[in-house]
């Protein structure tokens, strides 16, 4: 059996892991991330270790990884993480230290589009082609496959950033974004719900009115990441989403936003699998790291 | 030589060329959209005459149309327009007739897709395989191209319907758009210009206020359309856009609102190449629709 290795490279955690799906996999580990140096060191040991133990080599690494990245191929910087806040992490080649340890290849995605790869392989959006991947946590991310692919484009598209009505009267919290103020992200994401309310997103009860209209921006965001890519399914993941009354109420809002624009049967007849939850959990991450490698 | 045909069919006229590219076209007509049953047979002899006196048989023939269109292959009604509220044209096999007329293949895509891809081969978006055009005329439309290739997803995507910020007190329009009143093309197609002013929009003077708020509209859109899809270029085009004037402001506008969030040169620093008008004029219509045809 060819085997494959996967790493989810979390801002807190590395989750690293070798198989061939979620229900072959044949070693895993977990460990804080810490340093560059000593986290990547711990990665390239467990994978090294279980090669030399198994006598086997693997096919490939995939590697989905916070970010920002540059996945721009030919780039000198290709698979660097490059200009992050997280202490020491700015300007790491991430993908070539691996590579050149493990002596593997190693293929390198944002953690989004590796998570929603995951899902269209083993989860959520199997069997489709062309989807959307939403995360809605301390930051909000998306990932959009095409034919299968990850999408990348100049850089690549992130989704947090759009621009969103927001009406003053009604929320007049101005967002905490720091390049935009009151963009998706700085109205919806976890922390502007702390923000708003004092407690954390995962305290409020779900009849508190602020679901109401975090549910709002969502499906206004979503109405226009429809418009702009037609979607064949939208995975909404993250912190926030595990609000599971938050999904109902986003579907019956874009319904009525988008009010018979778009004349197909999955918005009109069938929102409730049009848009739904990741599928993979805890493991997604490490999972799509697994996805990405089979894809070289 | 290989010979392709090409049919811009729009609302008020079709036209129709034969070639291989802007500087190759042997034959062209143009002629008013009436009914479908004429306007197609029109369309149809012009191909029939062409290959019987030259003893030439066209390679394929591409139609980039008006629309709603039906692309989802497989579907029963691929190829069609669907549900025009043009008289007549409603559920019309517009693909299978000529098909079926000249025994030639015949591909058909959206206007834009078509215009987005000659641009891609012999215009504004040349040598890049990921972009946006965004026409910007009585609707607002858009097309996105992927590795080389029109993006179609669940339906196509269109763009026109994306949801703005609108500031009711700087600009108390309430939108025209019938689905949704003030998405981007209900406060920003021609026709919200000239409902704003009681001016046709080509009549409104490059000092008029309407047009920094147009701006506004358009840079607003693209910010959300960029986080979406990272392209390497937008093309603007469409009647609106032939105001010359507007791509400065627009430039500008696009550039303040992302607020150094996208760390690319494109943005950053060359920004009047990234966001630019069309270069193939009037002929933009039916060469898409050629290079329509060289793909299938
Ligand atoms: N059960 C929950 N309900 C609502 N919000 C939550 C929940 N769990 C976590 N969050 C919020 O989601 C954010 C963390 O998002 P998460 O997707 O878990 O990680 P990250 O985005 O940091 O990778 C925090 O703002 C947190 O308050
Ligand atoms: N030179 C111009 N300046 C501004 N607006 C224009 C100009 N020419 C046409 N328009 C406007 O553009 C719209 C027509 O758009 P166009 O792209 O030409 O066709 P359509 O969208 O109908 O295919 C009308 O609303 C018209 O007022
Ligand atoms: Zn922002
Ligand atoms: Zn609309």
């Amino acid at each position: 059996m060819t085997l494959f290795g996967g790493i989810e490279a979390g801002g807190t955690k590395f989750i690293c892991a070798i198989g061939n799906g979620p229900n072959e996999l044949v070693a895993q580990t977990r460990f804080p991330t810490t340093t560059p140096e000593e986290t990547l060191s711990q990665a390239a040991e467990f994978f090294i270790r279980f090669m030399e133990k198994s006598h086997t080599q693997l096919a490939s690494i995939g590697i989905a990884s916070f970010g920002p990245l540059d996945l721009i191929p030919g780039s000198p910087t290709y698979g660097y993480i490059t200009s992050t806040p997280k202490p020491g992490w700015a300007n790491v080649a991430i993908r070539d230290v691996l590579q050149a340890r493990t002596g593997c290849p190693v293929v390198i995605d944002t953690d989004v589009n590796g998570a929603a790869l995951g899902e269209g392989k083993w989860g959520a959006a199997q069997g489709l082609s062309d989807y959307v991947y939403l995360t809605i946590g301390t930051g909000i991310g998306g990932g959009l496959i095409v034919q299968n692919r990850p999408f990348h484009g100049m850089l690549h598209p992130e989704m947090g950033h759009i621009r969103l009505p927001h009406d003053l009267q009604k929320d007049p919290f101005p967002g905490i974004c720091p390049f935009h103020g009151d963009c998706f992200e700085g109205l919806a994401n976890g922390p502007a719900l702390q923000a708003r309310t004092g407690q954390k997103a995962e305290l409020l009860p779900p009849e508190h009115p602020i679901w109401e209209l975090e549910a709002e921006y969502i499906a206004l965001a979503l109405q226009s990441i429809i418009c702009v890519t037609s979607p064949q399914r939208i995975i909404l993941g993250g912190g926030v989403m595990k609000q599971s009354h938050l999904f109902p109420r986003i579907r019956a809002m874009t319904r009525n936003l988008l009010n018979g624009y778009i004349q197909a049967k999955a918005i009109l007849d069938e929102i409730d699998s049009y848009i739904v939850p990741p599928a993979l959990g805890e493991m997604a991450g490490v999972l799509g790291a697994i996805a990405l490698a089979q894809h070289i």
